[in-house]
């Protein structure tokens, strides 16, 4: 499950297109800010996880070094903000992550399971609109960044998918995550008009 | 406002009773395990914080800091539960948290006052427990392990104490912090039947 950085993450049904690109790259200094906020929510999404189902070990430890690597990715986009002279302050959030939270079956174990799945399924579309920020950026130090955050976001996407397959039957996960894919894929097939990492 | 191991954190209006360290020494195999969740707990109070006022630069940076090392002393209790073969499992909150939550003003900027002085006077108890902890436990390289800890957690007093004095006039501070500081010291008068952290 180690995904290097050159690694496709096959389980996105539809790849990003163009316009998203496009609109990302006319606004980047929105998408630096969002990008601040993702980081921020992906430390927050694994700390509670590992609030909820602190009796599984495994999974306490692992979701606490993602925290900590979210917190880090978190303070280093943070240190582009002030090099950019773009001030931390809120910004509304498109309806994707919502959107996919919707989808969590409220009953355990399901909850569980749809939990990890999504989280995987949002780091691992992070990891391929990253590497399109990567190749696309003009600014090519802000470029080098953007590469260089990929290979964590595959790394997450491949901890939370091995964590589903340890507290889960390796078909139900799959099938399972065959239906989530389409959802998240038909969530973005139309861009949504702010400029965001998951617009 | 960087206090050493031995500063005495003067806020506190009661210091701990002596039934408080005889409940925690013949129970420490519970206080190992509620100690996990007030390093989770206290990770989590920092990551919300700087969700809440996210524009507050110097906030963020701060809060970002402490947030990952109490990840790191959640890491380490945990390594000491592992040893002592405890499970790190669910266990009821004693009613110290939820108490002093109350008293957090919901209008802005009392709020954040509040929540700054709150999270403060949180720290320097935890600092006080774990360094009579470190006085008192009959095992030698647990009571270590917990003076190890008493520095963190006296600088996290004076980070919410700066950062209350940053945001606010010093004398609304010095006022907000005594009224608080008597209901804390209410709140463990009476020893809570449970052994926690803050019982
Ligand atoms: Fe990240
Ligand atoms: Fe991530
Ligand atoms: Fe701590
Ligand atoms: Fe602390």
């Amino acid at each position: 499950m180690m995904l290097s950085q050159k690694t496709k993450i096959n389980i996105l049904k539809s790849p990003t297109k163009e316009d998203w690109i496009e609109q990302a790259i006319n606004n980047l200094d929105t998408i630096l800010l969002d990008h601040s906020h993702c980081e921020r929510k992906a430390a927050s999404v694994a700390l509670n996880l590992m609030f909820r189902y602190s009796s599984n070990a495994m999974l306490v430890r692992k979701l606490t070094a993602i925290t900590k690597e979210e917190l880090e990715h978190f303070e280093q986009v943070n240190q582009w903000l002030y090099k950019k002279n773009i001030p931390l302050g809120p910004l509304s959030s498109p309806p994707y992550g919502a959107k996919l939270k919707s989808t969590i079956r409220t009953k355990e174990p399901q909850r569980l399971l749809d939990s990890l799945l999504i989280a995987a399924l949002i780091e691992g579309r992070s990891h391929e609109r990253l590497g399109l920020l990567g190749t696309h950026c003009p600014d090519q130090e802000l470029a080098k960044f953007y590469r260089s955050l990929m290979a964590s976001e595959a790394r997450h996407y491949g901890i939370y998918w091995v964590l589903a397959d340890t507290y889960f039957e390796r078909e139900i996960v799959q099938k399972r995550l065959e239906e989530l894919s389409i959802i998240e894929s038909e969530i973005l097939a139309t861009l949504h008009p702010e400029p965001r990492i998951h617009s």
